[in-house]
C-alpha cells in the first residue's frame, strides 16, 4: 500500500468511521479460516476442532507504549505479537484477530494504515493464516489498542500452566532478557530529561538496535506452540513477566518447583530472570522429549518452600515493571 | 455478593492487578460452554459447529457513557448487551466474553467489582450459558470497556445482512427508539448546564422510567436470532444506528430497496426511524415465514434510487449521534 502525502492525510476526527475502516480494511485481507470477514454484525471463524483458543491483551498509551518510540507500524506488529504469544502458549494455532481501536480525533489516517500493516505482517510473519477478522473504531483521549486472538487446536489437548511434573525438563524456545535490555537503550539513550525523544538509529550498535528491535517488534515463536504441545509439553505459558515471576507461575499452577540451570541463561542471567516482554515459551517436557526450537533451562523437582529456584538457590521473584518510575503523562 | 463499605474500598492504584482480577473472577463465574477458563495464557471455549462468530465493541468513557448517569453495573451489562446482540443479528448463540478492561488508577475496587456483577446478570438474563471466559486488565486515564464476544451457530449457517430478497417482509424484534427516548430524558432533565447530574428516580414517568433504562441496560432480544435463523431469515442485523441507517446498510448488502411501514412503528415514528442503541433485530423472511417475536414492518422490494422507503417514500437517513453536540470532556 502506498503511503500518504502530509496533505492527504486527514485528521481522524474530520473524516467519517467508514472511511477509516475502509483504509483499515483494505490492508488486512481476511486469510484462510475466515469463512465471514469484516462488514457485517460479527465474523466467522473456522474452528475445526470444535472449540476455539480465546486470550485479549491491550496497549495503552502512557503505561504500555510512548509515540515518540514506537511507529503505528511497530505497535500493530506488538498487539498483534502479544496476543498470538497467548494463543501459541496453550498450543494452538493462531487463526484470527479482532482489533478495538480507541484513537485521538487529532490523529492521522495514515497511523492507523500503519496498525493495520503492522497487524497484516505481524500474522503474515509469525502466524501464517490468521488475520485480522473484525475490529472496533472509537474515539478517546488516550490511545488504546485492545487485540482479541482467537486458535485453533487441530484436535490436541490445551497446554495449560498446570501440568509440569517432578523430573520433567524445563524447557524455553524465544529470548530472555532481550526486550529489557531493549527498553534499557531506549530509557537510558532516548530522553531528554523525563521525555522520550526519536531513536536514532546510528546511534545504536548492532545488539542495541537488536534489542530496541525485540522491545518494539517482538518475534515470539509463535509456531513453537502447536509443535511443543505435539511432542508431549506438560505445561506452557509465554514470559511476559520475567521469567522468574512467570516460572513461579507454573510451579504454583502445577505445584512442583522449577530448578533453573544459570548457565543456560545466556550472558546476563539477571536480566534473563528478571526481564519481561520477550514473550518467550516457557514448558515443560517428559524427560526424554526436547522438540526442535526448544532448549533446556532447567528441571522440575518435587514442590519445596520456594517454586523458583536457580541451581538449587532461590531467586529474587520481583517482576518486571517497565515503568515503575516513570511519569505516565509524558510522551 | 456482599458490596463493599467506604473503608474497605481501595482505589485500583492501590492494589496488584491479581487483587482485581480475583475480585471480578469471583463475580463471574464461567458458565457452561467454557472448557479452560481465565486464569491461563487463553481460554478454550466449545465451538461444537467447528466455526465460532466473533465480534468486538467498545464503550469509552465520554464518547459512550457519562459516570453520573452509568453504574458501574449499568455499563457491565450494556457493554455485554450490545455485543450479545451482534452475535444474536448473525442467527448465532452468545458462548462467551472476553473483556479488555482500561481503568484509572483511583477508580474504587467496588466499581470493578459492579462492572462485573453487570456483565454476569446480561448473560444470565440475555444469554443463559454465556460468560465471562478471559479478560485483561489495563491502567488507563480513560475508562474503556472492550468487549469481544463469541457464539456458536449450532450448525445453522450464519445470517447476513445480504440475503434479503424482494418479496421477504421485514420484520423487528424488540424496542425501537425507546434507548432514544431515555437518552433525550437523561439530556433534557438530567444536566447542570452541560454537566450530567445523577438521575433520581422520584423525577420520572413510568414511561420516562422504561426508556431511561433502555437506554442505560438495553435488554435486546438476543434469543430471537437463533429463532430468526432456524426460521429460515434471509438477512439479518442488530439496530445499533438507527433503524433507517441500518436498513439502508441491509438494503445495500443486498442490493434491494426496504419498504418501510409508518403505521407498524409504534407512537413515534419518526424516533423509531432515527434512534439508536436499542440494538433490535431486524430481519427479512420469506413471506410465508414469520418466528414469534418478531412483527412485521415492512416489505422487500427490488432495488430503486432508494434504498429505504416509508410508505412509498423517501425517508431523511440522518443516523443517530446521541453526543453531536456534546462536549465530551465532562462529566
Amino acid at each position: 500500500m502506498p503511503s500518504r502525502s502530509a496533505d492527504d492525510d486527514p485528521r481522524l476526527g474530520d473524516i467519517s468511521e467508514g472511511t477509516v475502516l475502509r483504509a483499515i480494511l483494505a490492508r488486512t485481507a481476511p486469510a484462510a479460516h475466515t469463512l465471514i470477514g469484516p462488514g457485517d454484525d460479527a465474523a466467522v471463524l473456522a474452528a475445526p476442532s470444535g472449540s476455539v483458543v480465546a486470550t485479549t491483551d491491550t496497549l495503552v498509551h502512557g503505561p504500555d507504549f510512548r509515540l515518540a518510540w514506537s511507529s503505528g507500524y511497530d505497535l500493530g506488529w506488538k498487539a498483534a505479537a502479544v496476543n498470538l504469544a497467548d494463543i501459541a502458549a496453550m498450543g494452538a494455532r493462531p487463526t484470527g484477530l479482532l482489533v478495538a481501536l480507541a484513537v485521538p480525533r487529532d490523529m492521522r489516517l495514515s497511523f492507523v494504515e500503519q496498525l493495520s500493516d503492522g497487524f497484516r505482517a505481524a500474522c503474515e510473519a509469525l502466524a501464517p493464516g490468521c488475520s485480522v477478522i473484525g475490529g472496533d473504531l472509537t474515539v478517546s483521549d488516550v490511545l488504546t489498542i485492545a487485540v482479541t486472538a482467537l486458535g485453533d487446536l487441530d484436535g490436541r489437548t490445551a497446554v495449560t500452566r498446570a501440568g509440569a511434573r517432578p523430573g520433567d525438563v524445563v524447557a524455553l524456545a524465544g529470548e530472555l532478557g532481550l526486550a529489557a535490555h531493549g527498553l534499557a537503550v531506549l530509557f537510558g539513550r532516548f530522553r531528554d530529561g523525563d521525555t522520550p525523544v526519536p531513536v536514532e538509529a546510528a546511534k545504536l550498535a548492532a545488539g542495541e538496535r537488536a534489542a530496541v528491535s525485540a522491545q518494539l517488534r517482538p518475534s515470539p515463536p509463535i509456531g513453537l506452540g502447536p509443535v511443543a504441545a505435539h511432542a508431549g509439553a506438560t505445561a506452557m505459558m509465554d514470559v511476559s513477566d520475567g521469567l522468574t515471576l512467570d516460572a513461579g507461575r507454573m510451579a504454583a499452577a502445577s505445584d512442583v518447583t522449577i530448578d533453573l540451570h544459570r548457565g543456560a541463561l545466556g550472558e546476563n542471567p539477571e536480566r534473563a530472570l528478571a526481564g519481561g516482554e520477550d514473550h518467550a515459551l516457557l514448558a515443560t517436557f517428559p524427560s526424554d522429549v526436547l522438540p526442535p526450537g526448544f532448549r533446556v533451562i532447567g528441571i522440575v523437582r518435587e514442590r519445596a518452600a520456594d517454586g523458583v529456584l536457580c541451581d538449587g538457590e532461590p531467586v529474587d521473584a520481583a517482576g518486571w515493571d517497565p515503568y515503575r518510575d516513570w511519569d505516565a503523562a509524558a510522551g
